[in-house]
C-alpha cells in the first residue's frame, strides 16, 4: 500500500497497510481456534486453517461495519464463520476472545514486522556510517553553531553523531521489540470465558489450561505470552516512542544535509536530488526534505498515544484505545518509509572534502579560541585543534562493531 | 474512500481522499490552462478539457514517482500530457505554475468540500438540538462537578451548552472557509513566468495580465484570487483550528454522553448503541466513543499543522509543507466522519427525564447551598433553585435561530 | 516576573505571572462584591473595596492549599475575609460565585492584557516593516525552494510575506480578544445562589437580578457580560489559536533572518547579535534563535488546550479544566516574550543588497524557467523577471495600511 | 519553589526550580575547575570551590541577561569571576567548556534529582500495591467496558494492572537514569580548547589528558563520563518519556478512581476529598483530578523534546536546544508532584467491598458469555467467573517483589 502523500518503496509501504492488519487478524483467530483444539477444549473436528478467507475486497464492507461495532472484528468474526462454513470451525472460532484481544494482538502482529524492518534498516545504515566514519576521519570542516562559524571539527566526527542516533534507535527498537507479547484476556481480561471453558470440558485445573491457550497462541504467532496488557498500554507507548527516537535520528542527519547542501555551502550533496515541475536542472535534496517531514509529524503521534494510555478506565476506556489504531499505523508506516529513505540517502551521499576545507580556511574567527587558550598560558597556538575528535570517533565506531554485530544466520534472514 | 480504523458513510468517506484529491489536482491544472487561454496567452488550440485523464488506477504509480520528486504534481503534469497527447494542450498545460501551487490550491478544493459537508453537519446538529434544549427546557438534573453531585440544573442547559459549541464550532468553519482562495504564485511566489509569457505575447501591461490568470482561475474553481501565500500558512492553520474546534464540542458533547449513560447513572443512551463479540445483549454507546476518539486525536495534528507553518522557511521550506498534507487529509476526513456520527447520535438520542428526577431527588448535599443563602440573610430557602436557565436557554436559542438561518436557495443545496 | 529560561524585558514578564493572576482574582471578587450592594442584594454596609489584600508574600501559602482544594481560590477566599475582618464585606464576599468564576474570568483579566501587548506588538512591526518593504521593494535577491536557487524575488516581497503574516495574527488577535467575556455561572453554571438570594431580599423578577450581576460585574471589569461558558471552552481555544498563530509568523520571519544570516549566505544579521562564552567575537542571531525556540514550543501547548476542552464533562471536567492553566499561561507569556523579541529584531535588522545582488548574479540556473517560455513562444528572454511582485507587495501594503490604522487616540494609549 | 497552579509538597516543588538549576549549573563549573587543576592543566591556585557564590537574588538579572546571550550562562561565568575576585580561580574558571557544556550538564544533574524521587515515589507506591492487590484478591467487582457492564473481574486484578503501569514506569525510569552522563565538549563537541591547553602545558597525550577532564568532572558529579551527545539528544528525550510514562500509569489510575468515585458507583473514595467554595458538605476527588490535569498536560511536551532532538542541525541548532529547557523543567517538576499526589491517593485510598458486591448483583447481562459457553458445550454455568485472576494477581505480585526489592542500604537513603 501506499498513499499520495507518503509514497514509499513496495515493501516498506505494504506495512501497516489495511490488508496487513486484516491478514494479521485472521492469523489471530486461527492460532486461536487451534490453540482451543491443542488443549483439548475444542473438538478435533473444529480444527481448521483460517488462512485466506479475507481479503482486499473485503475491506470496504468490514469498514462500513466497523461503525456500529466500533470496531472491525465483529464483523470480520461473522465474515469468517460465514466462509467457513456450517461445522465445528465456525461453532468454535473467537470462543474465549474479546474484539480487543484480536485488535491488539493483530496490531502487535503488524507493529512486529515494521520493527523488524527497522532494525534491518538500522543495521544497513550502520554499516553505511561505519564506512563513511572512517573514510572521513580527518576530512576537517568548520563547525556551525548557532548558524555561525564556529571552530574546527572533522566530518567523520559528524558522521559519527549520527552513527550515535542510528545505534540509540536500535536500542530502543530492540527494546520495543522484545516487550511485544499476545494482548489476550476475553471480555474483561480474566480469561473468564475461556476458563468456564475448561471447566465445562472437564480440566483438572482449568485456570491454567486457560493460562495454555495464550502461551499456545502466543507460540503459533511466535509472540510472547504475557499476562493480558488490556489497560496497560506501555508496550504500545514504547513502540511509538522508539518510532520517533528513529525518526528524530534521521531528522537531525537530514537536516545537517539539507542545510550543507544549500549552494552556498555545498558541502554535501544528495546523489541524485529530485527535480522541479518547472525550473529545467533544479537539483533538489528530496529526499532530506522528505525525512524531514516525517520527524516533524511524528512526535505529536507518539504523544497521542500516551494520551490513550494515560485517558485509559476501566476495562476497556471509551474512546482512548480507539485513539491508538491510526496513530500507530500511520507512524508505523511512516518511519519505515522514512527509514528506507534515510538508506537510500546515505547510500549516495556525496561529500566534498575540498569545499569543506575551503570554508573552513576562509572562515573568520574560527582561530580566535585557540589563540585565547595560548594567551591563558601564554604559549604558541598549535597547528591543529580538532581536540579528542579521534577518540570520540573510536568510542562510536566500537559502540557500533559490537553493538550490531549479529551472527551470520541473523544476516541472512 | 474509508479505512478500517476510520469508517465513515458514504459522502463522508469519499471527501479528502488520495482520488478526490487528485481529481482536485486535475481540475486546476484544467482550469489554469483554460486561463491561459482567455488571458490570450495560450492560442485557442491549447483550450481542452482536463478531466477524467487520470483515475484511481494511477495512484499508485504517481505515489511511488512522488518520492523523487517531492510531491506528485510532476508525474501528474507528465501522466495528463502524456495522454492530452501532441498538440497545443498538452504544450501549455502547467506553464506558469509549480507543483506547489497545484497541490497546495488542489488541497484548499478538498478542504472546501470538507467544511461545507460541516456546515451541513453543524447545522443539521443545530436543529436537532434547538428541538432537544425546548423539550427539556424545564428536565430537571442534577450538576456534576469534579464527579460529584453539586446543584440542580436542567438537561435543556446542557443540551444548550452543546448547542453554543455547535455554534462557536459553525462559526470558526465559517470564517476558515471565507478565507479558501487559490494559492497560485509560480516557482517563488512571484508569477514571473506567466508574466514573461504575458510580455513575450505582448500584453500592453504583462504583470495585471498574469494576475488576471490567477483571478480567471479562481473564479473557475469558485474560488478566491489571492496573492500566493506559499509562505504564510494562516489560511491552512485556520481550517485545521476550525476542524479541532469542532470536534472539541462534539467531544464535549459525546463525553456527557457516554458518563450518563452509564449503567449505574442511566439519564441518557444511544438509540441504538453497538454489540460485543463476545458478550450477547451489551450495548455500547459506540457513537460517543468514537467521536472521542477523534476528540483526542484531532489536537496533536492541528499542531503539527501550526508547526508546520511556524518552519516554514525560503520560498518553500524543506519539509515543513510537506508535513502539512497528511495531517490536513487525516483530520479532514476524520472530522467529516466525526460530525456525521454526532448527527445520527443526536438524531436518536434518549434522554430519561424520569432517571434524571430520581437521581436529583436522591442526591445528597445538593440543597446545602441554597440553605447557606436562607442563612446568610435570614430567610426560607424557595421552592425550586434553577436560577437563569431559562434566560441562558433563551440567549442560546436566539443565537442558533439568528446565525444559522439560511436563505431558502441555502437550504435546498 | 521572567524566569531562567524565558527572560523578557519587565513589561512582558510580568504579564501571566503568578502575581498578576493573584491580583486579577482579587479585582474579580471585589467587581462582585461591588455587585452584590449595586444591584440591592447585599447591604451597603457591604461595599468594601478588595484591593492590595493580597500580594506576592502570600502566593507559597495559597499554591500549597490549592492542592487540598484543587484550585488556590478556596484558599483566595478565606485569607481575603480573614484580611477585610469581621463585618458585611467578609460575610458577602464570593456569594454565589465559586471557584472557576472567580479563576476563569481572572484568566481572562489576564488574557486582556497579553491580548493587548500584544496587539501593541504587532502594531509597531507592522509599522517596521511597512518601512522595510517600501524600502526594498525594488532589492533583488534570489528565491529559495528546497534549499536551492530557484528564480528571483525581491527583499521587499519577502518583507511582504513577512508583514501578511504578521497581519493574520493581528486579526486573529482582535478576534479573540473581542470574544473575551466574564464566565460568572455559580456552582452548576446556572447562577443558582444569585438568584435565591434576589427572591430572598426580594426582587421582582430574580432571574434578571441575577443575571445584572453578571452585567454589573463585566462593566466594572470593562469585560462583556456573556452566559456562562464553563463547559464551552472556545473562548480559550482561541486565544490559545491566536497566540500561536503570531508565533507562527514570527518563527517563519525569524527562520528566514537565521537561515540568511548564516556566513555563507550573509544577506541580512542581526543588529547587535549576541555572545559566546568561549569564542571571542562570535556574533550570533540570538534573537532568531529565541523566537524559533517559542514557535516550535507553542503549538503543543495549544493542542493541550483543545484536548482540555474535547475531554470537558459535566457541568465542571475532573482534570482537563485545570490542564488549561499552566498552558495558557506559558503560552501567554512566551508569546509576549517572543513578540518583544521580534520587535527588537525588526527594529535593528542589517539588510545587505549588495550581498544578494552578488548571490542573485553568481547563482546557476536561475533563468532556465524564462528562458523555457521564451522557447514556447520563440521570443526573447526580458531584463527582468520580476513578475508580479509589486502588485502583491501593494496590495500588502494597501491591507497593512488599511487594517491597522488606529485612531489618533488608539494610538496614545 | 512551587506556583499557583502547580503546588506540591516541598520537596517536589523544589526539584526542577530556577534555584536548582542555578545551583547546578555552579557545581559545574566547580567540577571542571577542580578537575582542570587535578589534571595539571591549571594550577594549584586555581584550585577553589565555586559553590554558594550565587544565589535567588540573583536570578532576576542572569534571567534578563539571558536575552543578550541567548542562554544564562555567559552572564553565570562574568558574576562568577567577579565574585571570585581577582585571581587564579576566576581567570581558569569555565576554561574549555562552552554554554550548552554547562547547561546540559546541569539540566542532567536537576533531571537526576528528579528521576531519584520518582524511584523513590515509585518504591513506595509499588508498596502500597502490593498490599491492596493482596488483601482485595478476591474482591468480587463488575468489570466495565465502553462504560457498559461487562462481567465480573476483582479489585484485586484492578490494582494488580495499576501495579504493573507503576512497575512499566520504574523500568524506564531506572533506565533513563542509567544513561544520564555529563555532556561536555567544548565549543563544538571537539574539547579542542580542552586539548590545545594540554598540549600548551607540556602534555604527553594532550587528548587523552583532556578526555581526563570529563571522567574527572564526571566523577565529581557521579556521573558517568561519555562523550559529547550535543546533537544526540537521545539521552533527553528517553527522559521526557519515562516521565511520561509515569503519568500514563497514574493517569490511569486517577481515571479509575474518579470514575468509581461517582456517587453512583460509590466502590472508591479519595480519603479526604477536597472541599468546594460554595457548596458545604461536597467532598471532591481532588488528588485524582490533579493528577489527571498532569496526564494530559505532559505528553505534548515530551512531544517537544522529539520535535528539538529531530531539529537539532549543525553543532548546535538555532531554537529546538533552547526549546527543550523548559520542556524538561516543566514535565519534571509536575511529574514528580503528580507522583506526590498519587503516593497520597493510594495510601488512603477507600474500597467499598460491598458496594462493589451490590452493583455485581444488580448488574443486568453478566451472565450472558457465561450461559453461552455452556450453551456452547451443552453444560452447566459454574459456580464463578473470575477465569485467571488469581494467576494474573500472582504473576504481578512476582514481578513486583522481584523488580523493586533494593539491598537494605538502598533503602534506608
Amino acid at each position: 500500500m501506499s498513499d499520495l502523500y507518503w509514497p514509499g518503496d513496495e515493501r516498506a509501504g505494504s506495512l501497516m497497510s489495511d490488508l496487513a492488519l486484516l491478514q494479521a487478524m485472521e492469523a489471530v483467530e486461527s492460532a486461536w481456534l487451534a490453540a482451543l483444539v491443542e488443549a483439548g477444549l475444542a473438538p478435533a473436528s473444529a480444527r481448521h486453517p483460517v488462512r485466506g478467507l479475507v481479503g482486499a475486497d473485503d475491506l470496504d464492507a468490514l469498514a462500513r461495519g466497523a461503525e456500529s461495532g466500533g470496531n472491525p472484528v465483529i464483523g470480520l468474526v461473522r465474515l469468517l464463520r460465514d466462509r467457513l462454513g456450517p461445522g465445528e470451525a465456525a461453532r468454535w472460532l473467537h470462543r474465549g476472545l474479546t474484539s480487543q484481544d484480536v485488535l491488539d494482538t493483530a496490531l502487535v502482529l503488524t507493529l512486529r514486522d515494521v520493527l523488524d524492518e527497522l532494525d534491518r534498516q538500522l543495521d544497513a545504515q550502520t554499516q553505511v556510517l561505519l564506512a563513511l566514519v572512517q573514510a572521513h576521519r580527518n576530512t576537517a570542516m568548520v563547525g556551525r553553531t548557532l548558524t555561525q562559524h564556529a571552530v574546527p571539527t572533522t566530518f567523520g566526527l559528524k558522521a559519527a553523531t549520527w552513527l550515535t542516533g542510528v545505534l540509540d534507535g536500535a536500542d530502543l527498537v530492540s527494546s520495543a521489540r522484545a516487550r511485544l507479547a499476545v494482548q489476550l484476556g476475553g471480555a474483561v481480561g480474566t480469561l473468564a470465558a475461556a476458563t468456564e471453558l475448561a471447566r465445562l470440558q472437564g480440566a483438572d485445573d482449568p485456570a491454567t489450561t486457560a493460562w495454555r491457550l495464550v502461551t499456545i497462541t502466543g507460540g503459533a504467532l511466535e509472540l510472547a505470552g504475557l499476562a493480558p496488557w488490556h489497560t496497560s498500554r506501555a508496550p504500545i507507548t514504547a513502540v511509538g516512542d522508539a518510532l520517533v527516537s528513529c525518526t528524530d535520528a534521521w531528522g537531525h542527519l537530514a537536516a545537517d544535509v539539507a542545510t550543507l547542501a544549500r549552494p552556498e555551502i555545498g558541502e554535501l550533496a544528495e546523489g541524485r536530488g529530485g527535480g522541479s515541475s518547472t525550473m529545467p536542472g533544479k537539483r533538489n535534496p528530496v529526499l532530506s526534505v522528505l525525512i524531514r517531514r516525517a520527524a516533524l509529524a511524528g512526535p505529536p503521534l507518539a504523544a497521542t498515544l500516551h494520551l490513550a494510555a494515560a485517558t485509559t478506565v476501566n476495562e476497556r476506556p471509551d474512546g482512548a484505545w480507539h485513539a491508538e489504531w491510526a496513530a500507530l499505523r500511520d507512524l508505523g508506516r511512516r518511519t519505515v518509509v522514512a527509514g528506507s529513505q534515510t538508506s537510500d540517502l546515505l547510500a549516495d551521499l556525496r561529500v566534498d572534502p575540498a569545499r569543506m576545507r575551503a570554508t573552513l580556511d576562509s572562515a573568520t574567527g574560527t582561530a580566535a579560541e585557540q589563540q585565547s587558550m595560548a594567551d591563558l598560558v601564554g604559549g604558541q597556538p598549535g597547528d591543529s585543534y580538532r581536540g579528542v575528535t579521534h577518540l570520540i570517533v573510536d568510542a562510536v565506531l566500537d559502540r557500533a562493531r559490537t553493538s550490531r554485530t549479529k551472527p551470520p544466520s541473523e544476516e541472512t534472514r
